[in-house]
Order: C-alpha cells, then structure tokens, then sequence
C-alpha cells in the first residue's frame, strides 16, 4: 500500500479527479497549499539568503513567489501505483515550469472507520 | 513512531480532539480538507471518465462533489498506534458513508525544535 | 530520499523559507494548519476527557485552544536531511512552547511532472 501525492496546478483538479478516477481510484482527499519549485529561485535571491536572513526573506517572501497550488492524496495498493503516477503525469505534463511534482510514500496501514476494515480491503 | 492521519468529518473534531487527549496523545496538527470515498462515486461518472476527460471532469468537479473535511494528524510511539486508530474509530463510527479513513505511516525520526530533542522523545 | 515536514509559527514561514534556500532546498510546500503541543493542554481537560467526551470536547474545542501554525512540506535526498533539520531548528528555536516540530518520513519515489524524472533526478 502507498500514499501517493500530487502538487498539481490549481486549475488542473478537475483533470486530475478524473484521471484518477480513471485510473480506478475513487477515494482520495484534497488540499490547499503553496508551492515553489527549483526553477522559480533567482540567484540573487539566493546570494542574499546566504548574507543574511532578513534580506532574503524579505524577498523570499514576497507576495506571488510561492504560488497556490492543490494537493491531492491517495492511498493505493503497490500494483496500481505506477498507474496512477502516469495517470496524473499525463494529464498535468505542459512541458513548462509549474507542472508539480508526485511523491511516493509507504504506509504501513490504512483503515476504513465506518467498518473497522484495515489493509487492501479498507481501500477496495 | 508511527504518523496517524484521520479524515474524519468536520463536525466529528472536537470529539476526535479528546479521544486522542484521552489515549494520551497530547499534540496534533489539523487540516482543512476536501475529499471522497468509494462510495459518492456514480457508475455515469465513472463511464464519462473513461470516454472522456471534459465530460467527467465537469461532473466530477461540482460542487458538493468533495466533500469538506477535517485531517488530523498525531505522531506516536509503535506501541501506542493501536489504541490510538480505536480512538479514533470509536468516536468516529456513525456505520455512514462518510466516517472517515485512517492512515498510519512510517516515521524515521521527530525533532522538538525548542529543545532539540529527537526520536520518542520529542514526542513524549 | 526523505520528506521533511516542519510545523512552525505563522510569522516564522519567510525565516523558514530563507533558511531552506541557504541550506540548498528551492522547492518546497507550504500549509497551513491548526496544531498544540503537550504544553498547551491542561490537567482538568484532561480529567474531563477521562470522564466523558462531551464536557472535554467543550473545552477541547475552544477558540484558541488550537493555534495556527504554518506546516511546511520539502523532500530531499538522504545526505541533506540533517542540514536542513538543522536548518529548519536555528531559525525557529526560541525556547519558548510552541517553536514548533519537525518530522522526517521515507519517500519511495518523487517524479517531476514536466519531465517524467523520477528518484534524485525529479528533486535535484
């Protein structure tokens, strides 16, 4: 069983709930965050925070360098994992900045409350 | 040390707040969230999809589709997980679509910034 | 490869941000979230929690009884998670309750959705 989870652009939910649904997932949850990737990072910016804290961070934290994004998670059984992972990268991949990032994780449980079920069956 | 994150429903967190004060887990973060189980999805929705992103995606993303909801997420010991998934799972149950999941993921360690501690106990 | 998640105070997210770039992070996620620490909670809540949901949930459940926090979210290799742990913990130690925890989790996998990149390659 893993956690996988998805930074996508906020516009592209919609894409990505029926991709997944797709792809044979029909449970999983979303969030708001912010985000930043490497390619967004100039090297002044960089330079500053490496003299000292304040400045950087008063650029750092400026207004629209971290940019909104979802984060969409699902729990999924080994086998569909790399199903999923295309599923998403599919339908999310412009080829510019921006385009977000999946992550993997392992789980060592997963249960569902309304009827106690654990493992692959509380997911199924 | 384990991470245990419950979705449950929104109105269901203070009492998820005291089962867990109650099985000794003292710190816990919460999240807005938004989300599905297996069970809201519709077979149309489902065919759509496979025909088509657009279709699906415009059904998929109505609102009232995901449903809001609350993740909580504690960090405990591996011989404390156990009462703690019950925990959660006793206040939880209502038998309705809708009572929420659980997950519990490996941790390798924990750091409590203000003393530098690490491990159990920084979370003790 | 490692997800580092960090809980800290709201007005700490840009020092947080500044100190990750210098450690070498660009890329990172950021949430917000709601969480307390063992020293927020008091002994006759916990007595209440004992003796019954309701009355605890009560108190549990007042304004300000969780504090907001900012949760911020990065993965990195293996040979970067002490520098940016220790990184994460010199801008927030203040020594007061509530500078906040950090907890390191395995990740199986990353993938860079513009590229396809996966492993080390998708977070360099």
């Amino acid at each position: 069983m893993k956690e996988v989870i998805a930074v996508v652009r906020m516009d592209m939910m919609n894409r990505t709930k029926a991709a997944l649904t797709s792809a044979g997932v029909d449970a999983f949850f979303a969030h708001e965050a912010q985000g930043r990737g490497k390619g967004f990072v100039n090297s002044s910016v960089l330079e500053g925070a490496e003299s000292g804290y304040e400045e950087a961070a008063a650029v750092l934290g400026e207004k629209g360098k971290l940019y909104p994004k979802r984060m969409v998670t699902v729990v999924v059984g080994d086998d569909m994992v790399a199903d999923v992972v295309e599923a998403i990268t599919a339908v999310n991949r412009s080829g510019k900045p921006g385009d977000g990032k999946i992550f993997v994780l392992p789980i060592n449980d997963a249960v569902r409350v309304r009827t106690g079920e654990k493992g692959a069956k509380s997911i199924a």
